[in-house]
């Protein structure tokens, strides 16, 4: 798409952009992945490009659930690994969690590249410096950071086909998955199963961020570099959680934007 | 993407979907594409999938323009003639205009590939049935409609590079064009030439609606069958046209969607 200059004002939209363009072309993309990511850049657009209040205090919540689970598991597809793969890795080493790659259009070749192209990005972010406010070994502590994805021999309850697969050490055993997705079924399923949900979902009138536990109406780049932060900080839960109060302030967002406010 | 059933609530906008990734495997999309038509996707989520009034308004006010114009003519890329071209064929057989590809990542195969399917289109436009209330040689009168946009000699003020070319006999000498596109600059710059502008473009808060003479806010499948009625019917202007009204509409039926209600 040409060069874009340093400074455009949608300059990190476009690069978003132009990294999914790239990714689609060496094989890491279902063919529906660049309209999903449309669809996100169309809600993100009426979310002003910036993460709201409420998406930080969901982030905030997300961090403390993820802290206190005895099996939290993050599960990625290939935007995510994408888009925000290396700060998914810096959360999972924080953490101390697998990611497994889950995809919706599931095939050997696609999990394959992404468990590539994700223990490339964890190489690297061993490799450089440890988030503010860590003190332990942070090469250590990412390079153990399990990547599951490959030879998965688990099932979701609920759903047929290819969908239901994943790893029973990943997902199949977890009590709290964070899964940035727009798949109302397999989030349903994943809640049925007991599980607690946590999503990333731009849209907030989607099944999935109607379903789930925990909802972050946020473009997932942003998200991600922001939970970082919260499980560095490690704030606890601050009590119950209404997510339906999170999603109603998203809708107003979006709905002031509309009305030219 | 499989099979989709016909009691599916979204068959319509996955089978566009569908159409999409097939033409983006035979090489007829800029890499962009599918991420415009995600975008597309989500505001005609926001506005409930259907043709509101105030965009059937702004089709019959497009059609009595398109057939009054001296010089009339449609520009399409590669997402319109995919989604919608046997319909835009049926408008220029009835206005009597060409039809231009002109595209914003211009590539020479591309421009090759979108003629030809559009010269299939044409094919089986011509040989099947007239619109209703039709009642002279159909056949004649869609194989009139030229296919503009191989061998472009002119351009457009104020654009540079590759943005900028379109043909002397199509665009550049046009009274009026109808261009479903999401380009504000190009938008601008055929407005500045003393153009009238007709858009189709689903998010009413972009430079490109907001620019253009006529905004169709509307998923282009659903504008492109609703103005081949309109043309045959044949309605003339009704009145002074209020584009920002048009416009203000399309974002209450937004904000009322989020707002639930």
């Amino acid at each position: 798409m040409g060069e874009i200059p340093e400074s455009h004002p949608r300059r990190s939209s476009l690069l978003a952009r132009q990294k999914l363009v790239d990714a689609a072309a060496e094989g890491l993309l279902a063919d529906s992945a660049m309209i999903a990511h449309g669809r996100g850049e169309a809600f993100d657009y009426l979310l002003g490009e910036q993460t709201s209040d409420s998406a930080r205090s969901a982030i905030r919540e997300a961090s403390a659930r993820l802290l206190t689970a005895e099996r939290p598991v993050i599960s990625v597809n290939g935007n995510t690994v994408v888009l925000a793969g290396e700060d998914l890795i810096r959360v999972a080493a924080v953490v101390g969690c697998p990611i497994e790659v889950n995809l919706y259009y599931r095939t050997p070749e696609r999990i394959a590249r992404l468990l590539t192209r994700l223990a490339e990005q964890r190489a690297s972010v061993a490799g450089g410096p440890a988030p503010d406010g860590w003190s332990e070994d942070w090469a250590k502590a990412v390079s153990s950071v399990a990547l599951l994805g490959d030879g998965a021999d688990g099932s979701i309850e609920g759903l047929e086909g290819a969908r239901a697969i994943c790893c029973t050490n990943g997902i199949g055993s977890a009590d709290i998955v964070l899964v940035p997705l727009e798949d109302g079924d397999r989030c349903e399923a994943l809640v049925e199963m007991g599980k607690q949900v946590v999503v990333i979902d731009l849209n907030p009138l989607s099944r999935t961020s109607r379903m789930a536990t925990v909802t972050i109406v946020d473009e997932v780049t942003r998200a991600a570099a922001a939970l970082v932060d919260e499980v560095v900080s490690g704030h606890a839960a601050q009590g119950d959680w209404d997510n339906r109060a999170a999603l109603s302030e998203a809708l107003d967002i979006i709905a002031g934007a509309s009305a030219g406010e």
